[in-house]
């Protein structure tokens, strides 16, 4: 039997490009005792993606050259020699951008529950990682009734919970997006109190006016320019979450004209504190973020807003969808439809 | 009577220059009931009066253009009709730049102890401000024995009392100073245990060698480039202090070249946390902070290193001084000799 791949060739420079990765067809091999070997269904892309193949100091070591590229996804257990999985299973999981992924025996992988009481590519949006990140990010950022959180991306994956997220604990709620379809969205079906076009002229009076009296909570997910003008509205002793800083990712390299970060005396003057965080330190926020989020989603409050492109193929130029802000909410391939039990 | 003071004409663009204030020659008011008429001492300069003078958001409004420039000192009662100061008494207060200051009845004036258990300018040094911006900052970032404690501006009045400071909390202290008559002089008779040289070609690399185990704690007071530097080598949970941007505060105009903080990202990855303080918020700390401060100074584990320049006139030269690191400790004012009890 052989699978598909995508290899790291080289790390990319800026967004990165098709030449960046390689598409193999690889022999799988066997499943050996305390193994499982799972066919992917749908891979998470993610702005962590890029942190991943980047030589930046990042959160964890890079993907080596010429490895498999990290991914997390959902696939269906084809085979199992591992006692606590069984063919047919739907299981969430670092599989990493291959069709057919062999778990090893100390290979973390979630059996789903069955039946779904929620989308297939809700574990991996709203009710998964994504949905956590936001939840774990509120939690570090502590808004209080009353106050202002400004998410930027708002759009995204992480954004787009943030919101309603924020809107739930009683804070008002101003999103940064790109363009006013998005904008619109967010408000008309998301609740957010305003959203900012980034790419009006005037985005940063526009965010001004949707920020009367200052910002409280910055859920920071781009960095940059949009960072910078969110950080000179802060108020004293406000919290900025630095859950992603997408805008930089592709620049951390040499060579590239950079903006920087030139606001962060603001961070001094108001005696702010700016707190970055990994989703996966706070597993103990896990059950409790899980139990709001699906409240939130079942009475309507919350959207498990995705994009879903179709086709293995298609990962190198959906990961690029990230930095062209082409897409709404989470964003997924899907590699193949589940053969098993119902999903 | 009449008096000098410098008013503030404009603002400075970049580093100050003489000529962003006005030496005038003013009448002083004659002195009303519940006030006390001031003969200033000594004015501390400090990279905080920069921050004042700037357009830029600050911690508090601008000292207003055509107003007397802003300054903490010490001076000596002249004439009192307030009841709680009286005619030779040491005061510390917010006196601004003159040599002549009517005190109203609302302005606090710490009376200073008599006899005097430490040199006067200690009052605005190791045991005034200064010494507590180091300690508060250091209850902030809370190192651990065995932690590295990284502190910029080491040989500036805060930074020199920084590395004594976390020597006797256990940890490792490692300044940044420029030059290496500084560097020898923080570590042969402040006790630091590395200091990096920042006008070395390959500060960079020394400041890796002198941190072989990263950096706990950032004592930050310089942003910039040396920041940046910094930030790469920050452990996972590392704890960022930020308590002066020096670098900065004459870049955030428009139109300088501007490298901007390029390494915030590390904030995220490490989990760390970048805490911005004003030493004034943390009044509660202050008993407790004078205590070890006069303890460590007299054992001998803290000195009160300073640069004292003789004259009023110079005020708006010494304020110069802090960007070119042209000073060692704290930086003072000397505008005339106590006359009445010792001091």
């Amino acid at each position: 039997m052989t699978g598909r791949a995508f290899r790291l060739r080289r790390r990319p420079d800026g967004v990165p490009a098709d030449e960046d990765f390689e598409l193999v067809e690889e022999p799988v091999p066997d499943v050996g005792d305390g193994e499982a070997l799972v066919r992917t269904l749908l891979l998470s892309v993610d702005p962590a993606n890029r942190i991943w193949i980047s030589d930046m100091r990042g959160y964890r070591p890079p993907v080596p050259l010429g490895e498999v590229m990290d991914g997390t996804g959902i696939g269906e257990v084809v085979e199992s020699r591992r006692d606590d999985l069984r063919a047919g299973d739907l299981v969430l999981g670092r599989l990493g951008w291959r069709e057919l992924c062999l778990l090893g025996s100390d290979d973390s992988a979630t059996v789903l529950p069955d039946p779904l009481p929620a989308p297939l590519s809700a574990y991996l949006g709203v009710l998964g990682h994504t949905g956590l990140t936001a939840y774990v990010g509120l939690e570090i950022g502590g808004p209080q009734p009353g106050e202002t959180v400004v998410v930027s991306a708002a759009a995204g994956a992480v954004g787009s919970v943030v919101g309603p997220l924020a809107k739930a604990r009683g804070a008002r709620a101003v999103g940064i997006a790109g363009g006013p379809e998005k904008c619109r969205r967010l408000v008309e079906e998301l609740g957010f109190d305003a959203c900012v076009d980034r790419h009006a002229e005037d985005w940063r009076d526009r965010l001004d006016a949707a920020t009367p009296d200052g910002v409280d909570v910055d859920f920071e997910n781009v960095g940059g320019e949009i960072m910078d003008h969110v950080l000179l509205r802060l108020n004293r002793g406000a919290r900025v979450v630095l859950c992603g800083m997408i805008s930089q990712y592709d620049q951390a390299g040499a060579g590239h004209a950079w903006h920087g970060q030139r606001a962060v005396h603001q961070i001094l003057m108001q005696r702010a504190t700016m707190r970055g965080f990994i989703v996966s330190d706070h597993a103990d926020l896990f059950p409790a973020g899980r139990e709001e989020l699906g409240r939130l989603l079942a009475e309507g409050r919350l959207r498990s807003d995705e994009t879903i492109v179709d086709g293995f193929e298609q990962l190198p130029a959906a990961l690029r969808r990230l930095f062209t802000g082409d897409h709404v909410g989470k964003l997924l391939v899907r590699v193949a439809e589940p053969t098993g039990r119902a999903a």
